[in-house]
C-alpha cells in the first residue's frame, strides 16, 4: 500500500509540506528531516511549508529548519501559515484601528503585520472601539472570562471577525491532543450566528498563495509540478486536492497506519500517494 | 399583539413555568411573582417549573419561591430539571462506579441522588476508570485545562456522555450572555465524533417527565389542560409545541418585544399566546 | 461477544421491537419470527412495535404479523408508529383546516386520523390557504416539482411542518438504499431556515409513548423491565438508551457483524446486549 | 445608505460581476445593462463574470451580453464559473475514465472539457467502473431515481464527488426559487459522510481564479483595484471579503432593501459598498 517518498518526490518540482507531523513533533524537527531537506534543496527542488499555525511569526517558525552545515532550509518567505492570510485580509479590508485578539503575545505579530493595533481580548471592554477580532491560537488567555468577553463584544458590534487557524485539535505528545483556536471558533460562531472568516487548510487559499509564490519564482511551473505532503486527510489531502495538485499522505503524524486505509474509504479523501514518512 | 396572562391561565389546569426570565431574573423572583403564583394556587392550578439547570438540586431551586406568608409555593418535587433527567438515566444505565463530572460541586449532587460516586474532572486522571462523564455546568472548573482532559478521557475510553444542560448561552445581566455547559457539550462532541447525550428543552422527554407527573397528582388531566410558559423561542416554545401542550411566550426574559414577531416569521416556532409577562 | 436473545429476553416484561431488519426484511416477516413472538406471547410478555413509519396506518401495518394458527400477535394498538405522534401534534396544536402533504395517499391516514383535511402537495397552490405541511413518506409524488412546492409554499406562510419518519434512509434490498422523507425534510429546514417538527426514534417520545402504553396495560412497570430491540445504533439504541430502558442491538438488519463493534466505539452508542437475530 | 455605482466604479480597475440578479434575471439581460457594461469597456475596466453556474458552457453565456452596435462585451474567456473549476479538478486529478453526472446535457460541457467522457446517472449501473461523479445542474435528470442511483453509487465505489454549484437555491421569477444542484449535494453527502468537493462563491478559489486571469492581462494589478459586485451576502459578498477584495451588495437580486441593513447585521457580512442597482 505504501510508496516511499523517494521514489515519488523526483516528479515534482514544487513540494509543499505540512509542518506538524510531517517534519517535526512536540520533540522538534524529526531525525533525519533537515538531511531530507537538504537533499530536495540540492536537487532543486521549491519548497514551502504551509501550516495551519498563527502562534508565531514566520521568521520564528523558519530558524527550526537551520541545518548545522547548510543554514536554515526553508526560510521565513517560504512559510504559508494562516495567519498570513488573516493579516492579508486584516490589511486590505479592515485597514485601521484596533483589533482585538485572542492568543499569545506573540501571535499578535500578524496583527501589527499588517499595520494594526493588536489589543488582547482580556484589555477590551465590550464597548470598546475595535474593528475587528481575531482568534489566533488557544494559548495565552483564559477561556471562560475571555471567550465570554469576546462573545458579549461581538453581540454588541458587527465586526469582522477572523479565525487564523481552522483546526479543530492539535497533538500534544503521542497520546493526547489539544483543542485548538479553529474549535472555539466554532464555538463562538455558532452561538453568535455570524459568519466568522476562517483561514487555513483545507481552504484552497493557503494552496493558490503558496503557488503564486512558486509562480513568481519560476514561471514555467503548473499545478501538475507540485506536492502537498501532509498528515492529515481532512486539511492536507482535501485542499490539495481540491486545488487540483498532487496529494501524499504520510503516517508519521496524525493517521496512523491500521487506520489508514479505513479513513480514507471513510471520508472519500482520497491521496495520489501513502508514505510512511519522507525519511523513506 | 399580546394578551394578558390572567385572561389565558384560567383555561389551563396545569402550567409548567421555565424559571429564568419568567419567574426570575439576575436579582431573584422578580417583583409580583410570588403573589401571582399565590393567586394561581389558590385557584387550583398544579405548578411545575421546567428549567435547563442541573447547578443546584431541586430543594435548593425551590427555597426561592417562598411566599413570606404562603411559604413554598413550588416545592422541590415541582421542580422538572435537566439535571434530574440526567440523574435518572445515571441511574438506570450507568448503574454503578465513578462518574467524572464537570460543573460546581453543587451539580454533584445529580450524580450522587443516582447512587454514584461523582469526581470532578480534575481529579481524574485521563486513565481513570470512570463509567460516565457528566457536563452539568459551566462554572466550578478551569476551561482549558478541564475540557482538554475529559476530551483525552473520551479519546480513550468509550463511556456515555451526558450533558445536563442543551442551552447554549445563559443571560447574566440585562445586556450580557455566558456560554453554557451545553455549548461546551457541542465544542466536544464535533471533535470526538460520538453521540452525547442531552437532556433538557426542548427535548419533550423534560415535557414528557412534567406532564406524568402531574397525571399522578390527577388521573383525568389530558394535554389540552397543560401550558407551558417561557421566555424562549427555541427551548420553551418549541418543545412544548412538539410535546403537543399550549405555549406561550412571555416577552420578560430573552425574547424582546420588538423582535418577537420577527422571530417567530424567522423561526417558524409559533406560541399560541404571547403576554408581556405572567403579572399582566 | 453477541448473546442468545433468548438468553436475555426472560428478565423483561416488556419488549419494544423495531419492524424492519428485526422482525421483517423486503420480504416480508422473516423466517421463524413469528414463532417467536407467539412464543414471547405465551410468556406473558407484553410486546410493541416502535418504528420509524407514517406510510401505511397501524392497521395495515399489524396484518403481516399474523400468525397462521394464532392470529395476530402484534395488534394495530401496540404499533407505535412515528405517524401516530405527527398525528397527535397536529390534533392538538392545528385543529382545523387543511394539512398540504408529500407522501403516498396511504399515509394521508395519519392526517385524517387527526380529524383533518389532507391535501397532496401537488394539488396545493403556493399561496392556498393550508395549516400545516406533513412530511410523511419519500414515495407517492414527483420530487423535483413537488419539493420546490413545498418550499415555496413555506415561504410565504408561516406554518408548523412536520416530518414523520427521522431515518434518513431505508433499505430496499441487501445491496441497496433509498433516501427517505426524513433527508428531504433536512433538506428543505436547512433552505428556509425553519424549525421543523420531527418525530420518530431517536426521539424519546416514540419511547415515552409506548411505556405510557405499556403502564397503562401494567400499572406496577417500570424502566428496569423494558428492552428495546433494534437494528440500527443511532435511531433505536441511541432513543432506547437515552429513555433509559435496556437496548439489545440485532444483528439481522442494518449493522453488520464485522463493523458492529467498530461502530460502537466510533459513535459511542454502546447497547446492553448484542444478538445475531431474535431467532437465537 | 446606497452610493451610486457610477460614483463607486471609477477608482478599480477590475470589476467581477455576479450574473443572476447583476446583470440578468428570468427575463434575460436588464434593460440598461448592455450600456453600462459598454461604458465601462470604454473606461478601460477590465470585466468578469464570476457565476455559480455550469449548466452551460462560458461560450452560451457570453452570448446574452452582445451589444447590438459592440458586440460581445465580456466574451467566454472573461467567464469564470463554477464548471471550469470543477473541470479543472477532473482534469487533474481524474485524468482517466468515464464520470456520471447530474444535470443537463448542456452542463456535460465541463466533463467533456477535461478530456473526460460524461455519462448521464441514469444510464449508469451502481457497479459502473466510473472514476468520479459530478453533481452539476438540478435539471435535465429524474430526482427520485436518479439521486437514488447516485446514492448507491456512491456507497459501493469510493470516488471523488465534484458539486459544480454551491448555491442552495435559485430564483426562477420575482416571487418562488427553486432547489439547486448545491442542495441536493448536500442532501447526498450527509447521507454517505464523505467529503465532496464543492466549487463556486463563496469559496475563494472563483476569486483567485478570476484575479490570476486579471493578472494575465495587466501584472500590475493587485486586490486593492478589484472590486467584486454582487446581489448576494452569503456568496458574492463573503467570498470576496475573504479573498480580501473590496466587495458591493446591489439590490437588484436576491437581497430587498428593506431587509439589506438587517440581512448585514444578522450574519456580520459586511460590504464595502451597497447600491440599488449597476444602473445607478
Amino acid at each position: 500500500m505504501t510508496q516511499r517518498f523517494s521514489d515519488v518526490v523526483g516528479q515534482y518540482s514544487v513540494i509543499l509540506f505540512d509542518a506538524y507531523g510531517v517534519l517535526k513533533n512536540s520533540a522538534g524537527v524529526m531525525p533525519g528531516v533537515l538531511d531530507v531537506l537538504a537533499r530536495l534543496a540540492d536537487a532543486g527542488k521549491d519548497m514551502f511549508v504551509v501550516t495551519n499555525d498563527a502562534s508565531r511569526s514566520p521568521e520564528v517558525m523558519a530558524q527550526v529548519y537551520t541545518h548545522p552545515e547548510r543554514g536554515e532550509l526553508i526560510g521565513p518567505d517560504k512559510h504559508v501559515t494562516s495567519g498570513i492570510l488573516a493579516a492579508e485580509f486584516l490589511r486590505a479590508k479592515v485597514c485601521t484601528g484596533q483589533v482585538a485578539y485572542l492568543g499569545k503575545p506573540s501571535s499578535a505579530y500578524y496583527i501589527k503585520s499588517a499595520g494594526l493595533d493588536a489589543v488582547p481580548i482580556s484589555e477590551c471592554a465590550v464597548d470598546a472601539n475595535v474593528s475587528a477580532l481575531a482568534l489566533l491560537d488557544d494559548e495565552g488567555f483564559d477561556w471562560q472570562p475571555d471567550l465570554n468577553r469576546a462573545l458579549n463584544l461581538l453581540r454588541r458590534q458587527n465586526i469582522p471577525v477572523v479565525v487564523a487557524n481552522a483546526d479543530p485539535t492539535y497533538p500534544v505528545d503521542g497520546q493526547s491532543v489539544a483543542i485548538a483556536v479553529g474549535s472555539l471558533g466554532d464555538l463562538m460562531e455558532r452561538i453568535v450566528h455570524k459568519r466568522f472568516i476562517r483561514f487555513g487548510k483545507p481552504d484552497a487559499l493557503m494552496y493558490a498563495y503558496a503557488y503564486a509564490q512558486a509562480q513568481l519564482n519560476n514561471t514555467s511551473i503548473d499545478k501538475s509540478q507540485v506536492l502537498m505532503v501532509g498528515d492529515t486527510l481532512d486539511t492536507d489531502v482535501l485542499g490539495g486536492n481540491k486545488f487540483g495538485i498532487a496529494t501524499m499522505l504520510v503516517l508519521s503524524g496524525n493517521t496512523r497506519r491500521e487506520t489508514a486505509e479505513r479513513q480514507i474509504e471513510a471520508t472519500g479523501i482520497i491521496p495520489n500517494y501513502i508514505c510512511d514518512s519522507i525519511l523513506t
